[in-house]
C-alpha cells in the first residue's frame, strides 16, 4: 500500500510523459498552421485561453453544432502511418451534420489525444484539419492536443472535432415540409466515409490488435475491382469531390490498395450544395445507420422512404466488403452509406433547380406515405 | 494474406461490437438527462443532427470556444468506477477557459469514447455534465458516444468537453490594460483540479498499468492531512465551491482517501466571478503548466507576477504529493494550480469591489516589471 521508495528521486513531469517545452513548441506550430484558416472575423492575438470570433450581422442568428470523431478510421490510419487524410474527414463529416440543418459553417476545434504520436504525425493531423477548414470557409480557431500515456497505447489516437455554424432562424432546414411524393435526391458519397469500421475491420482482419506488418499488408493488397473515387467521378463525369486523396492507382497494377480506399476522405458536401439550400426541404447525412436510420431522420412521422437500388452507382467497396464478410444486404445497408453521403428531399419542381446547382445530384427515390413499421424500403 | 474464412458467416456491426439498437435507446436517455440544461434559446426537436442555440440580443458579439479533456484524471475515475465527477470537472475546466476572456457560457457539447463502458456508467458521465451545465447556466445541446473496440482498452475512457460561449466585443478582457503595480489576487481551487494527473499517477503508482486491485487499494488509502475541501472552505468561511463533491471523510477516520481527494472536481469560478468582471483587467486560469506558465499569459509584453507563497494556503494534497514524489519546489509550481484556480489582475482601486463581490478571492501578489527571463516570481 506504500508507495515504492526506488521512485523517490525528484520526479518532474516529463518524466511521467509530458514535457511541457516540447509541446509549447508544437503549440505554436499548430497556431501556424490554423492561421492560414483566419479570416478578420477571428480575433488573434486576444488571449490564449480560447479562440474568438466575431459574429457577423444576421437578423436571427441561430448557432448549430455538432460533435464526433473519425472512430476507428484511426486505426487504419494509425497501421499505414498516413496521418495526413483523416483530419479531412473529421472536418468534413461534422460540418455535413450542421449542413443538414442548412448551416453555414463559421469555425471548428479539434482534439487529439494519444501516448506516442510525434510532433510530426500530429501536424499532419492538424494540417488536414487546416485544409478542409479552408475548403468550406471554416476558421479553426482552437484545440487541444493530449499526451495521454496510460490511456492510449502504442500508436493508438483519438481524434475529435466541434464545428459551430449559423443560420438565420427562418431559414432553417428541419424537414418539416416534406411531404408524399417530394422526390429524394442522393449525392454520391467517396467511399465509407467514416462510419462501419468496427465491421470492416473486422472483415478484413485489420486493427483488430493481430500482427501489426500482417495487418498491413492486408491494406497493402490491391483489388482489381477498386479504383479511385477521383478516378471514378470523373468517369461518370461527376464533380470530383474536393476532399478525395486520389492517390491513383497503386503501383502494382490491378486496382486501388484496400488500405488507400479505406482511408478516402469523407466528401463534404457544403460547397456543392450551399446555393441550393433555399430549394431543399430536408436534408440527410447518412452516417452511423446507413441510409436504413438516417434517411427518416429528416422525415416527418407518418412518411417513408423508398429508394430505387438501380438508380445510383455504389463504390465498389462495399461489394467487396459485403462479399468477403458475408455480410446480409439489409445490415449493409444499415450500416453504411452505400454511396450516398447526402439525401435530400426536394419539391418535384424543384429537381431541375437543385439538379443544375448540384449536377451529380441524383433521383434516388421518393417519399412515401410510410406503411408498416418500416420506414425506408430499397427496391 | 487473404481474410480468414472462418469468418464468413453472416456478420452484423453488433458482432464487431456495435450494438446500434441498444445505441439508440441510450441516445434517448441521453437526450433527456440533457433537456434539464435546456432554456427557449434551444431549438429542440428541430432536427437530430446537430444542437441549436438561438443567439439572443447583442451589439457585437464576439464567440469564445474551447475544448479540453479531463486528461488522464479518467484514469483515477476508471479504477474507482466513480463515474458521476469527471463530468463537472469537464464544464467548469471549459468554462473556465472562456470565463478568462470574460465570456459568459451558452452551450455545451460532450464526447465520450470507450470500449466497455456500460450505458449507466455513461450516463453517470452524462449525469455530471448536466448539472455542472445548469449550475453555470449554460445549454448541453449535443454529444457523441464513440464505442471504439481496438482503441479503448477495457475501462479506459476519454472525456472531451466544447464550450461556446459569448461577450461584447468591448467587454473582451484581454489583459492588455494591466500594469505594473495591478494586484493579482488569487482564487481558491478545489484541489488539483484536472491537471498533473499523469505525475500524480507515477507518484502514488495508480493509473500506470499495474495490478488493478493493488492501484485501487492504493486509491482508497486515507492520510491523516487530506480533509475534504468542502471542510476546508467551511473553516475558512470560504464559499465551497458548488462543484465539490463533499463525501466527507472516510469511513477509517484519519483523513479523507487518496482517491476522493483526487476525484474532487474541478471549481468553476464563472457564478462566483460574472458580477465582477467590469472590475477585472486579466483572467489567468491555471491550468497545465501550473501558476508559472499561466498567470504570463494574462499579461503584456515587459510585465510579470510577484506572488507571494504565504498569502494562500494552499490544500494539503500538495504537500503530500511533493513530500511523496520528491517533487522540487520550482516543479511543483509549474504543474500544479497549488491552490489557485483562477489568478486576476485588478487595479487597486478596485480590489475591495472584487473582493466584496467573491468574497474568497485573497489578494497573492502584484504585477511587476520584469526584470530577467523569469516572468513568476514566487517569494
Amino acid at each position: 500500500m506504500t508507495v515504492p521508495k526506488a521512485k523517490r528521486r525528484a520526479l518532474t513531469y516529463a518524466d511521467a510523459g509530458v514535457d511541457l517545452d516540447a509541446r509549447r513548441r508544437f503549440v505554436e506550430s499548430i497556431r501556424e498552421i490554423a492561421r492560414s484558416t483566419h479570416g478578420p472575423e477571428v480575433l488573434s492575438g486576444v488571449g490564449p485561453f480560447a479562440g474568438l470570433f466575431q459574429l457577423g450581422d444576421y437578423r436571427a442568428p441561430v448557432l448549430v453544432s455538432s460533435t464526433d470523431s473519425v472512430g476507428t478510421k484511426v486505426k487504419i490510419a494509425s497501421l499505414l502511418g498516413r496521418f495526413d487524410t483523416i483530419g479531412v474527414d473529421l472536418v468534413h463529416q461534422n460540418v455535413n451534420d450542421i449542413l443538414a440543418l442548412g448551416a453555414e459553417p463559421l469555425f471548428f476545434l479539434d482534439y487529439i489525444a494519444s501516448a506516442t504520436l510525434d510532433a510530426e504525425e500530429k501536424m499532419a493531423l492538424v494540417r488536414g484539419v487546416a485544409s478542409a477548414c479552408r475548403d468550406v470557409g471554416c476558421a479553426l480557431i482552437g484545440g487541444e492536443t493530449a499526451d495521454m500515456p496510460g490511456v492510449y497505447a502504442p500508436g493508438d489516437l483519438d481524434l475529435v472535432g466541434f464545428v459551430v455554424g449559423v443560420v438565420e432562424r427562418d431559414a432553417i432546414i428541419d424537414g418539416s415540409t416534406i411531404g408524399a411524393g417530394d422526390a429524394l435526391l442522393g449525392l454520391p458519397s467517396s467511399g465509407l466515409h467514416t462510419n462501419g469500421f468496427a465491421l470492416v475491420r473486422q472483415v478484413f482482419s485489420v486493427g483488430v490488435g493481430g500482427d501489426a506488418a500482417e495487418e498491413r499488408a492486408r491494406l497493402e493488397r490491391s483489388y482489381p475491382e477498386l479504383t479511385s473515387q477521383a478516378d471514378l467521378s470523373q468517369a461518370e463525369g461527376a464533380t470530383p469531390s474536393r476532399s478525395s486523396s486520389a492517390k491513383g492507382r497503386s503501383a502494382s497494377g490491378g486496382g486501388q490498395a484496400l488500405g488507400e480506399t479505406l482511408l478516402t476522405p469523407h466528401r463534404g458536401y457544403y460547397n456543392a450544395l450551399k446555393l441550393a439550400l433555399a430549394d431543399v426541404k430536408g436534408i440527410a447525412h447518412i452516417t452511423g445507420g446507413g441510409l436504413i436510420d438516417n434517411v427518416p431522420r429528416m422525415l416527418p412521422d407518418g412518411l417513408g422512404a423508398r429508394l430505387d437500388r438501380a438508380a445510383w452507382p455504389a463504390p465498389p467497396i462495399f461489394d467487396l466488403i459485403q462479399r468477403e464478410g458475408g455480410i446480409d444486404e439489409a445490415e449493409m445497408f444499415r450500416t453504411f452509406n452505400m454511396g450516398l453521403g447526402l439525401v435530400l428531399a426536394v419539391d418535384p419542381s424543384d429537381v431541375d433547380a437543385v439538379r443544375s446547382a448540384v449536377p451529380d445530384a441524383l433521383v434516388v427515390g421518393e417519399v412515401v406515405r410510410q406503411e408498416g413499421a418500416e420506414r425506408v424500403a430499397i427496391d
